[in-house]
């Protein structure tokens, strides 16, 4: 299996984490958003949706959306329980990430910490920043709750593909200039992921150009 | 079972319509968000997110995502297929709408059909528009590809939850005052949904109130 992705990407960063936790090996094909390889026919014509990631099954079948490609790549393993009730649970969590908890973390962290094209101040920085404040409060109020019932995760009793899924994003929240010091339980539940073993920074090897907002 | 609903939330209709389609009978609360009922203590409580469509089972347990909610009660039926790839291939399309679809033709329906407090002039709602519109293309291009290859549904060979969920606002989207005659695969996938044995609209017995403009 090909996964075709970015360095920096949130959404990407997510797949090949789970694959490392799963133990499984992805062939890598990386392009580069600066070079305008999203925006090439080539990689059009593998992804109508023009996004990364992508994961390209060996007999030419394709993915291209998060959530769906951790889904499969997690088939068979305690990341995607069995039980309907359960993966219900999970995908209660999948569907707040991509509804109301990437987009604006993701959008904050892009024009502040990669593109420097825009001001904390600017009009559309600043309506995303108390969405993006409201999606991790709701993941603290979560967490908190699940503490009370003596679970460590988010949608179970062990780590699924919503941990994984509400990872990325959530760690760089600082590059989105949120600070996570007011979300204790979203600490220690970072640090939990962290701990797992075959976890991977973004960059690894290069703990410099992880969550720097100085990035390019 | 029981669902937790307001009548005009879509992500609500997409609940009704699974369960009419699959024959399954909820009960229903139905919550006026007029008259204050989604920032009461009691509705908090029973939901922390704080949105509509909630499931309460018998037991007392409650799913509070409509894509969660369409999971779970598609169990066991052809609207949430058994086979591994065909799960990631429907969870593609319920990431699509979720991530995508739904928030500009939902929040352009909101503002300039029903709470009519904004003008399509606006900046807010012009920027809106073409994220809308990107979507659309995106399942017309998607529906068109489907009928070469001999399908009729968004995600498989026969209707399933990514259907259910993207039918909506795909329905309502000239509420959000966009027309659907450029899109002629979006049109004819809209009329075989309706033509499905249950199918039910928005307001049952009254097809004035269905997606009239003019809507209270």
């Amino acid at each position: 299996m090909r996964l075709i992705d970015t360095q920096r990407s949130g959404n990407a960063w997510k797949v090949r984490l789970l694959a490392r936790l799963l133990g499984v090996t992805l062939e890598r094909t990386t392009l580069s958003i600066d070079a305008g390889d999203l925006r090439k026919t080539e990689f059009l014509e593998r992804n109508p949706l023009g996004q990364i990631p992508v994961l390209e099954l060996d007999d030419g079948r394709r993915l291209y959306e998060s959530m769906a490609i951790l889904r499969y790549l997690a088939e068979g393993s305690e990341f995607w329980p069995s039980d309907s009730w359960c993966q219900a649970e999970v995908l209660t969590w999948l569907s707040f990430e991509q509804a109301q908890h990437m987009r604006p973390l993701a959008q904050l962290r892009l024009h502040l910490s990669l593109k420097h094209d825009r001001q904390s101040s600017d009009a559309d920085m600043a309506a995303l920043r108390p969405e993006a404040l409201h999606a991790l409060q709701q993941l603290e109020a979560r967490l908190t709750a699940q503490e009370r019932v003596g679970t460590s995760w988010v949608a179970a009793d062990v780590p699924t593909i919503a941990d994984v899924a509400l990872y990325p994003y959530t760690r760089m929240a600082p590059m989105a200039q949120i600070e996570l010091d007011v979300y204790p339980a979203v600490q220690t539940w970072l640090a939990r992921i962290e701990a797992l073993p075959g976890y991977a920074p973004l960059y690894p090897g290069r703990p410099d150009m992880n969550y720097a907002t100085t990035e390019i």
